[in-house]
């Protein structure tokens, strides 16, 4: 038996983190590579006291749930999202399996293969691979540290009539960059003048080094989710845990209706059990402290590999704070190619991503991203000291 | 802002079920409506403590996990697959969100747009929305008691030249029908000689009311995963608990790495949490003692649904009755309308669903699935008498 794959599928890259991931696995090697939080910090205790809670409430807590999501789950995020400024009822958003599931419903209910969407350059590399999967035509905008440039984004919007902008406004993936309040209202106003619906992919915003900071969502500057273009989705993965798999999508009631649609053939539902546990631990839980900590402890972690970056005196290597967020963005020299320093680095027993995977086309080969969340103290150390190894006899040999 | 819908969401209907469903909600409705298993049966002290054996070890737990799922659950599943006679290794199986989403993930990964699908006539409703919401062209092949008629599959095979054939050979939704060996042989000799890929959705196929019943699966026969053209699909959902979520895909290894970069866009991974909890329950709970339970169960509850309908001396209705599964479907005589019997039943206070949704085309109006496995006792005696008396109302009418 041959078997004939769908074309899309097989234009589809496999993820460069996951290769990275099986060419680690099993040996004893320090990962920069993965965007996986502290596990020290995940609430366990408090996940536990939540699940127990709901299989006291008895044996109808294991039935089939609604595919919008367990309605108490989501009127408490209606209720947090409110105070970031999001106003947002039950029935415009959706529960979803992490935010990625939210990415690939929004495009299957928006989009057609061959139809345009626009990117910051570089961007979330598992949504250029829903892109793919769906056949779109993904255009790179060119974005500095404040975000998309608007003269290119609105020329790009005349020249191609994209149906779609993607965006990480907020501590971005794989830059870490943090769009200015002009360009989020100017990207807002283009969006609204000429019609285009805006995925706002937001898993990072809460997870601020300076609590103080204030960066208003896309969504909260539209004012309304009826009728506005901005399409917004978050998950619980980095402020609670991955394992529990749950994000959402919240917008347009129209919209959520028809994702609602295709959730229902995609899967009818998210773990029922998962979106009651996190109910359950949003009513006992400080959430709001225990995401203030893991901000405090990341912006710690990152200060700790900025310092041992610094104290390499590596040639030429450069690159943004970011003030939030699980990723450092670094900038070798130009000749310096990361795809071949990722080899040396797995040798000498440290990876990371190379960041060519994050552009949409003409990938810059000298990129590299490096989680910052996952390791800390002297496994940091060594981490960076091996990685220092490597580059240093990969340079010596350039 | 105006959204443009993609044509394929924009032609996909709302599920039957699901609208039954919100016409009941609030009410006090007896629902033979749903696929519900029975609650009083979910082993919840046997899930909670697995849970718990869970959190106990530790947070790593929570961390991310792999896109394929959790690896020694997979281990197990193998290793009860080959109690079934399936010869299956942990890389020629995916863990997914239910069986829905095997089912959408391989239409993914093995279909475009346009592609012709074969499906039994009637067949699984959220599968035609599977197959709609991916633009393809269902097909319904002739289908009598003992499942596909082979003439019939092989003409329109000839004609159609179709990229998949769809089947539940065991206890079908909707109509609990089960497979001759024949026919099973049949398909799996037309589909081999023809390059065809099986999907054998075998969600029901180990809830039995004879636990000496034996049906081998379309997968068994062929003996293989690598090479053979049946990729099978089931779920805990009805043996455990729907709200684990959790499914599996098996086959050959090649379509199950595309189905992995599949689902790595479509959500990364299903809930590690629900997987890590069902492979402590494998280890710690007697799961095939339980299926056996609920078997029985079931078994029984058919029974007490079949004296109830045949002492009610209703007109010329006819079912066959299954040896396992959840369902029950009636026909009506031919003039009587389902879906306006509906609308006078859910006045009464009982729902069901009409059969029309069921069929890729040209609808058979008299039929109805009902579900005897969420209610018992006096609860469906309730609803069968109120069926009774919409019926007899209905019937006056016309």
């Amino acid at each position: 038996m041959e078997f004939r794959f769908s074309s899309h599928i097989q234009g589809l890259q496999s993820s460069a983190v996951r290769d990275i991931l099986k060419l680690t696995q099993g040996k004893q090697i320090i990962s920069f590579a993965g965007g996986l939080p502290a596990e020290e910090l995940f609430p366990l205790q408090a996940i536990r006291d939540a699940a127990l809670r709901v299989f006291e409430g008895g044996k109808a807590s294991l039935q089939y749930g609604l595919t919008e999501g367990f309605l108490p789950l989501r009127e408490q995020l209606c209720g947090r999202m409110a105070v970031k400024g999001m106003q947002v009822e039950p029935d415009q958003m959706i529960l979803t399996t992490g935010s990625q599931q939210a990415i690939d419903l929004l495009v299957r209910v928006l989009l057609e293969p061959g139809d345009v969407v626009l990117v910051e350059n570089p961007t979330y590399l598992a949504s250029l691979q829903v892109f793919s999967l769906s056949g779109l035509r993904v255009i790179p905008v060119a974005s500095d540290k404040d975000g998309m440039i608007m003269a290119e984004t609105e020329r790009l919007m005349r020249e191609y009539k994209p149906k779609m902008v993607y965006v990480v406004p907020t501590f971005g993936n794989p830059t870490g960059r943090t769009w200015s309040l002009e360009r989020r209202q100017g990207l807002l106003d283009l969006c609204s003048h000429f019609g285009v619906p805006i995925l706002e992919d937001d898993p990072y915003g809460e997870i601020k080094f300076n609590a103080a900071d204030q960066f208003p969502t896309l969504f909260s500057l539209a004012g309304k989710a009826d009728g506005s273009c901005v399409l917004y989705t978050s998950t619980f993965s980095k402020t609670v845990a991955p394992a529990l798999r749950t994000g959402w999508a919240m917008g347009d009631r129209r919209v959520m209706g028809m994702l609602a649609k295709a959730k229902q053939a995609a899967d009818l539902h998210s773990s029922a059990l998962d979106q009651q546990t996190l109910d359950q631990l949003l009513r006992h839980f400080p959430l709001d402290a225990h995401i203030r900590k893991i901000g405090e402890a990341y912006g710690a972690r990152l200060k700790q590999m900025e310092a041992l970056l610094g104290s390499r005196n590596w040639p030429d290597v450069q690159w943004i704070s970011p003030r939030g967020g699980m990723f450092l963005w670094l900038e070798f020299p130009e000749a310096l190619d990361t795809e071949a320093l990722l080899r040396a680095a797995v040798a000498k027993g440290v990876a990371f991503v190379p960041g060519a995977a994050f552009y949409a086309a003409a990938p810059q080969r000298n990129m590299a991203r490096l989680n910052f969340t996952y390791t800390d103290g002297e496994r940091m150390e060594l981490g960076i000291s091996r990685l220092s190894e490597a580059l240093g006899e990969f340079t010596a040999r350039m």
